[in-house]
């Protein structure tokens, strides 16, 4: 008696399942050190300790009542404020505490901006890879999502011609996922410019704005000179979803927000309704003994070097056995070619060596794979033979 | 720009913020102890100094990562076999960590269960007077509210022969809510079993199972000799959504379960797809910190006493004064019968007398108040001459 709609979901978990099981199953056999898991996106480091400490003070200096009480639902005044405030120094901007809006996390984030702006029948566009979640989340609103292939060029860059043709009258948003889960590719300043002038012209030809929505949970995983530029500043209509769990390593504590500048289309509207969102949704507000924290915590940061560390060894390890892989900018992803036309099939020999991954097709991207490297450093190292060896099956040029 | 599904929510949210404007301005000019707020459910007594103490210790001797970090949709292990243990405990059932999926708050939980089983058009009953959520989190899927009347009676006890028209094929579900708000009503066991043995006889005429999905956030605030019967050993497809919110004083928190039993239809399916449902309303998981918290604090209760004698307090002096009350049994509102026919007019006279309470009309309760006695004692005394110099000029019949 589940919902039609639910069953096709069901039925995807038991394959993932099975991986889970299956993966459990080889640590058994051969010991849990000798598995290299690199199928999930769970950051490793831990959260720094500023957090704990700010937990700590707050629950033996604040009132019970006000700290873990309901609050407004877009969340306390101090920490949006405290957001606000730390933001404009960053990037030179003017956010007030009205443009913030606590979340339970970026996936909390995402639902409060799509259900703030979606009917049934409308349409967003995303650029193919993408972080499966989303088709998930739009659906939530009876909408479709409309995917732009990549480029031919395997440089995983937003493809333009493609995006003009996705739009019709009916597109309501974009949603932007830079730097990239699965891709690790961050856009440079010249793509946002260009993707802010085409939704500039598309929302003029349709009459209507296109909103673009930056799911920004990797903006400050970033590695070399790789720059994040603050979307806002190209194309007035970004709504920006954020979250703390890479940044400040709390995962499993939701907590993000939502930031609607002033210069989006209806802003006081949007906040309005986004602030319903929050509470009709279900999640009322983001925790709050965790906005308290984390207001004291803006300045801290989880050991960004370390993911920058394994991302390098993983990079020029598969590279130099022969691997075609994008060289890593940001987040905490490899996407590597496969050299299988099928990648499944690549997947199947890494999984003989015990190394788990996840095949590109589960993000759109068939023919590629995902590593996620929030993994200990040793479980990068000793995975390498394994990674040669199945180069050496596929007669890879090594490096 | 905003969905137009958000529209009339925001136009209705003005209202709500008019009274709150309203209220912040009346503080100003006749001091914020004169003013004498009802309005809200905010629990206002403590967590338990248990809560603080378990988060302490948690953050001083658990690794940060896992404390911090994502773990199964469903919540941590350790967390739902405690709750499913102490339930064991208190109601002799057999339930297994499994039946049990951690949500953000009931408010989560009852869109997880909600999602679970709605597909657009679907119906789910509610018994008037209702949390007004209810209507909102149905249609987050499209599906209809059905209304059942209250009796006649004034005991707002649920209407069976209501009910039982109530039920069409596309009937999914029912929302039973004891205590109540906002009625502080009590369903006694002969109520429940009437109520079961009608669902039962209902779901076998339209041929598929109705769920009686119980929204448990107030079980623990009941007083003098009420009980709360466990529903499930009634009713096997029973969802029960429950919180923290109130039994520990954890509003803002964020936390409480959706419990599947094994008896209920297609409960393996059930639990994986409101597994899969915790992740794409995109909550993804119940907060970590907090769930390992009350996992050592199942047996902490916030002073439900203090509730009680607030609400015997208002009980008695509204009576006295004339008012028609029903007698508070659990919860933390006291439904009072308006003087007035048009109950928005009595709402206004307790206005001038500075005392904010809710219309029953945003609860599908016309002609009766909601008040909220989880406030200041000093609040519910000082209040009482305001209300009994309203009462006089209603010329009520003092008792």
């Amino acid at each position: 008696m589940i919902a039609e709609n639910m069953k096709p979901r069901v039925a995807g978990n038991s394959v993932i399942r099975q991986m889970f099981e299956e993966g459990k199953k080889m640590a058994q056999v051969v010991g849990p050190e000798n598995v290299y898991d690199f199928s999930l996106g769970n950051p490793n480091v831990p959260a720094p300790r500023a957090v704990s400490d700010a937990i700590v003070d707050i629950l033996q200096n604040e009132d019970p009542i006000r700290v873990h009480g309901y609050m407004s639902n877009a969340g306390f005044e101090e920490t949006r404020q405290a957001i606000a405030e730390d933001l404009n120094r960053r990037y030179g901007t003017a956010y007030r505490a009205e443009n913030v809006i606590m979340s339970a996390g970026a996936g909390s984030a995402l639902n409060v901006a799509l259900k703030t702006i979606l009917d049934p029948g409308d349409e967003v566009i995303v650029f193919a890879p993408y972080f499966v979640e989303y088709k998930n989340y739009i659906g939530n609103f009876y909408a479709e999502t409309v995917e732009v292939a990549p480029r031919p060029d395997g440089s995983f860059l937003p493809d333009m011609e493609g995006l003009r043709k996705a739009v019709t009258e009916k597109t309501k948003a974009i949603i932007v996922n830079t730097p990239n889960n699965p891709t690790g590719v961050v856009y440079p300043e010249t793509v946002i410019r260009q993707l802010a002038e085409i939704l500039a012209e598309e929302s003029e030809r349709i009459g209507h704005p296109i909103y673009l929505i930056s799911d920004e949970p990797y903006r400050e995983l970033v590695y070399g000179d790789a720059e994040v530029p603050h979307i806002p500043d190209y194309y007035d209509n970004t709504i920006i979803c954020y979250s703390y769990s890479k940044s400040l390593s709390l995962p499993g504590e939701r907590i993000g927000y939502v930031l609607v500048p002033d210069a989006s289309d209806d802003s006081q509207e949007f906040i309005t309704a986004a602030t319903i969102a929050n509470r009709i949704i279900g999640i009322v507000n983001a925790p709050s003994l965790i906005q308290l924290a984390i207001t004291r915590c803006l300045d801290a940061k989880a050991d960004i070097a370390f993911y920058e560390k394994n991302g390098r060894t993983l990079y020029d390890g598969l590279t130099e056995a022969g691997y075609d892989c994008l060289e890593p900018r940001g987040a905490f992803y490899l996407w590597v070619k496969s050299p299988d036309e099928d990648e499944t099939e690549f997947v199947g020999r890494l999984k003989e060596e015990h190394i788990l991954v996840t095949p590109g097709s589960a993000f759109a991207g068939p023919g590629y794979i995902r590593i996620s490297y929030c993994v200990a450093y040793d479980t990068i190292v000793n995975s390498l033979p394994g990674f040669r060896r199945v180069a050496e099956k596929y007669s890879l040029e090594t490096r």
